[in-house]
């Protein structure tokens, strides 16, 4: 990746799984956090379009700290499921409710992707088609009590033992699952 | 799993991604390994037949080692491209020619697995299609010399850097391309 290496990478995002991903790709980087980023967007939006919105919104929250060496990636991933956005939890009730749906269940999870220098902007998504199991009351319980998945859209992390003992299989990437697809974002960087 | 629990389970396998796997369903288990254990099989099976029929046969050479109370695991992952068998790279070369073979194409990642007690035996298999995309000589050779994938088969580790930035898509189970399909393995110890 010649094209980025005199640039300064720099993810804002406070994801630990996306930090913990963009590493794997062996890029060095920095992070910057915001609290109180708008994730509102506009009801006419397909559920491709909404992530990549909000990945993009987060971009342009940084325009003014943006150097001319600096590169920024954003993104913002979204459950789908039943023609319907899944958030992140409010409570143990309301992911108990979130990981019924989901259970014998196929649903989508999509991540919005923003690269951003001072020139340029590209923004794209990866969409993973994920299918659970059957999962029993206590399965769900005992996942909730061990792993509070509270700060995950969907309510659960695939990488956990819901993702072990629930997921029959997946259509797409992976990693985009847990929050990052880097594969894309890897070969979008080497075009960028 | 309130039937194995009686039981002591036991994962004959020295790869050290399947002892992690096994760990993630929060399953207490002890592990044997065997030296020189014989892997070649009959010719006229099937892709999905030989990684079975390879688990099956680890598990009879344990057969005299087992007792009342124990439930052995054993598995076998084969990479099937271009209708053949692509086994452990022998070297260097040997791994990036077969590199070379899975870049930008497609291929079957199976595992076979044996659950075996004293009374049962069950067997079953998984597979998952991984996609990689087009990757540069240099993306290769960097691959090899930083990990050095000699003990796996396909000469890769999809939990590598070769697969965040080369592994387009997958179909399938994730765990099971690292060697273990945990979920289809837990919904069978469920059911022994």
């Amino acid at each position: 990746m010649e094209n980025i290496n005199t640039k300064k990478v720099i993810l804002a995002s406070r994801s630990p799984r996306r930090q913990y991903l963009l590493k794997g790709l062996g890029i060095e980087f920095e992070v910057w956090v915001k609290n109180d980023v708008d994730e509102q967007y506009p009801s006419h939006l397909s559920c491709e379009e909404i992530p990549v919105f909000l990945a993009r919104r987060k971009a342009q929250t940084f325009t003014d700290k943006l150097r001319n060496n600096h590169l920024l990636i954003t993104a913002d991933t979204i459950v789908w499921c039943e023609e319907q956005v899944i958030d992140k939890p409010k409570d143990f009730h309301d992911a108990r409710e979130i990981l019924n749906k989901l259970s014998g269940n196929k649903h989508l999870v999509i991540t919005g992707v923003c690269i951003k220098t001072l020139e340029k902007e590209v923004s794209f998504f990866a969409s993973t088609d994920v299918y659970f199991s059957n999962l029993a009351n206590q399965e769900i319980e005992y996942y909730l009590e061990k792993c509070k998945p509270y700060d995950k859209a969907g309510a659960y992390g695939i990488q956990e033992w819901i993702g072990y003992i629930g997921i029959e299989k997946i259509e797409g990437s992976y990693f985009n699952v847990m929050g990052l697809p880097v594969q894309r974002l890897y070969s979008e960087l080497k075009k960028f």
